[in-house]
């Protein structure tokens, strides 16, 4: 299996949208996670221009395409693996899976597949009648005391679970830390200015330091924190020596 | 480090949003998911009433609890740990990390430390001087082509993956397979039938028993299956029998 979804196998079927708004939101989301077809069923007289105040003008163009049927069976033909999404559960929907399985299941589906994400309107969701055609059932979570999702908003995020899955996250990025060495340096040169004015106590000035450097320890140090640490000491020291410190001998 | 964000702990804060209709979208997700704390910076003068017509009235408490403040440093003050969020790379802004990974990260810290989801301006995101203020910054991937997401769609996002790595996602439920023993009689019984109408050749009936055998095995087939396919062979040698056959002998 590999892990990547084929995008280009992927249409968004919306049956029954009430708001145009939220269908030229739907293009712009869909357009954000690189799917480029859109097709609705039963809206033909959603104004176009209203879908495009919300689409922006980078998705105009998808607005522009899309597919519009009278019956769902006429748009659903042609695809090979139909993905319902119900926010209702029940036994006579059966099992559903969670937004991430769908992706899984997707990266193998859509390789040879033409494959339609289907949602219903704003107000009713998906019928019984509707489910019948799917191939799975996808569920978004949510907190129990508020289950509705806007239209577009659950379209944003199973498109955005496609997307990733076909990315590897970029790698985290960690700088070169500071060598052992190169902190040793660092903490010597603390300990003997802070000795010098007094923070450590003579007798056992290890007990601060130990503190001092467990706290740079959990920081992840880096080479150029070591070297900025390092340089305000030294102008410490200078002015500690009188360059700027009028409490200092001459 | 446990695997479940403490949601009471995150406050989404929008900095200086220009849309009423795009802050009551943003409560509408947080409610979605389970988030209940929304903070505004420098948006005195949207109203409250535009913003409840896209909250919808169960997230409306939401809105009203709104924490409003004049500058972005006296509503950061109180939070440990500070995620922001940009769409704009460069080496200035540092390594990013995906909505996932921050979620993870949030799964420890969000435990004894109250964290703040921060986004900037629809049009403009986060500045530099804002971004000083995180430990974290997210991106959350898009297609090359397009990057601007909505701001509520963006929020969506994060706080979905939030609420995601704190479910366990529902075990993919698999109602009882067919034992190979019920399997072998149905197989019986419809080479049986198959040989009576002539579709096997007599000579070598194994032949396509083998395709229609790999055929059953690919779908996973359930006892309740298997009923339903035997009560259909059952049906159909009645009706050869004669029963409801004119070319039958009577």
């Amino acid at each position: 299996m590999q892990s990547r979804v084929n995008l280009e196998n992927i249409t968004i079927v919306l049956k029954g949208p009430k708001y145009p708004g939220n269908v030229g939101s739907v293009a712009r989301c869909a357009r954000n996670m690189g799917i480029d077809r859109l097709a609705v069923v039963g809206a033909g007289a959603l104004s176009a221009e209203e879908m495009k105040l919300m689409s922006t003008h980078v998705a105009a163009g998808l607005v522009e395409n899309i597919r519009y049927h009278d019956k769902l069976e006429n748009v659903l033909g042609e695809f090979e693996f139909i993905v319902g999404t119900t926010s209702r559960l029940g036994s006579v929907r059966g099992p559903v899976i969670s937004p991430r399985q769908m992706a899984e299941t997707l990266c193998d589906v859509s390789r040879h597949n033409r494959c339609a994400l289907l949602f219903g309107p704003e107000d009713r969701g998906l019928a019984n009648d509707d489910l019948r055609h799917c191939h799975a059932l996808v569920t978004i979570p949510t907190a129990d005391t508020f289950k509705s999702i806007n239209l577009s908003h659950a379209v944003m995020i199973l498109c955005y679970e496609l997307l990733t899955i076909s990315r590897t996250p970029g790698e985290p990025f960690t700088p070169r830390l500071a060598t052992a060495a190169e902190s040793e340096g660092m903490f010597q040169q603390i300990q003997s200015l802070l000795s010098r004015i007094g923070f450590l106590n003579p007798q056992n000035p290890a007990y601060w330091m130990v503190h001092i450097r467990r706290f740079f320890a959990r920081t992840k140090l880096q080479a150029k924190d070591v070297k900025i640490i390092r340089g305000f000491c030294r102008q410490l020291e200078w002015y500690l020596d009188g360059a700027g410190n009028p409490q200092a001998e001459p």
